[in-house]
């Protein structure tokens, strides 16, 4: 899928209304988050803080949650949203999330509340990467 | 909501039809998992492996993801399906991650794939828990 | 080892002692946590907070790697110690993460800054629990 | 402190003895780290793998809490070694660990069992990243 075929504002909708019931009473920082996915269907998510804080889910997981809930395991496109002045890209742990189940090429956009500041591929933001095949031959990993 | 009011076997219906969409390819482990709201809805999960195990996410914490994407905070039963002759129940992590939207006497069922094997209550499988009432007033939570 | 063995002071001075270099500045909830081994050897922790809150590490996660990384894997008993006037025990994940090295009667003391309030076994801060042996068969656990 | 004052070869042995002492029966993929401070020493930590998959600790999560542990909070340098033919980097959510710590020039070695095979800094593995800054203003961080 080309960038021209990714509907960005559907994906920023999404994000966006997911955003304002994210459960966030601990950082007080609401992210939303879209993934797109081959099939043409967006799924989205918030993230959900814990009192235990390693507990909570990032946005990106709950949408990943989302679409593979659906049947879906491959990602297109994804966008995150958040407040604040600075731009705000996935963190690290949702990058290697997103990896799972998309391409080097993935294009991963970063949203403030009036839209997409600034475009990532996969590659950008998670050089050098870990991913399932380095498991293979191990054990824990045979499909 | 007393128990006579919860319809287990819509839960149980709806956490055994997303089980098989997990993507356990590490684990070979696959999970599914129902919340059901105060206001009536059934939301579903499965499990999310990653090549980074840390990184995934349990069939609890996805049913929940969809449960706050949509608005919703409070859980009044949980059922959660496993593989294997012996009861599975939910992980610790999970048990806190419940424990957030829940009441102690929300009750937790444990599935196999024949159907309910367990039943429980939320402060029978997390006594004595630690939970957002102990963070008042240190400065991370104000809600 | 019979509880008159466990040297519950020593614990609670480590436990104690490494709280004081947690990293939480967003909780500003400082854990501190110390195990005991088969081995007779005390290991501490605290809580590593991370600005993405669900890659921190709790206390008790912390002492167990410090365990593993000296290349033991019993423990007899835990020790927590937390700020606040209730009682704050392990959270779910860390009642986990303490069961894949401990039995069901090891114990597990809560502390506050004056020291132990209460005291608990595995089993019963995490009945019906959810382990390794769960995954025996399904092809990612063989040991 | 200039690459030149590194004693990589000090951190290959530290992390390569640590990770034989890895709890990787799920993964079969055991990982060592180990991290430089700038005071000077070395804190070393093996992957903590657990039953429930998510609750496990990656070898550089559990250096980190060594070093934190010790009351040090700066990463000057950082070193993980793994098995297999391919290279192996820092999960992402690892380089969200370290970024809480190290700077952007902050060197990552990536080695395998006969040495140093690839060097970064962690701008390059986790560029436009986001951290603790992107909280200030919002409520969960105030330091």
């Amino acid at each position: 899928m080309n960038d021209e075929a990714i509907d960005v504002e559907a994906m920023f909708d999404a994000a966006r209304a997911v955003q304002a019931k994210a459960h966030a009473p601990y950082s007080r920082f609401p992210v939303g988050a879209a993934v797109l996915t081959d099939r043409g269907n967006i799924y989205a998510g918030c993230n959900v803080e814990n009192a235990s804080y390693p507990l909570g889910s990032c946005a990106e997981a709950s949408a990943i949650s989302a679409m593979v809930a659906a049947g879906e395991y491959r990602i297109v496109a994804v966008l995150t949203v958040c407040e604040g002045e600075q731009l705000s890209t996935c963190c690290g742990g949702c990058r290697q999330r997103i990896r799972e189940f998309a391409a080097l090429d993935t294009p991963v956009y970063a949203a403030g509340p009036e839209g997409v500041r600034a475009a990532f591929t996969m590659e950008q933001l998670l050089p050098a990467s870990f991913g399932p095949e380095h498991l293979v031959g191990f054990g824990g990993h045979r499909s």
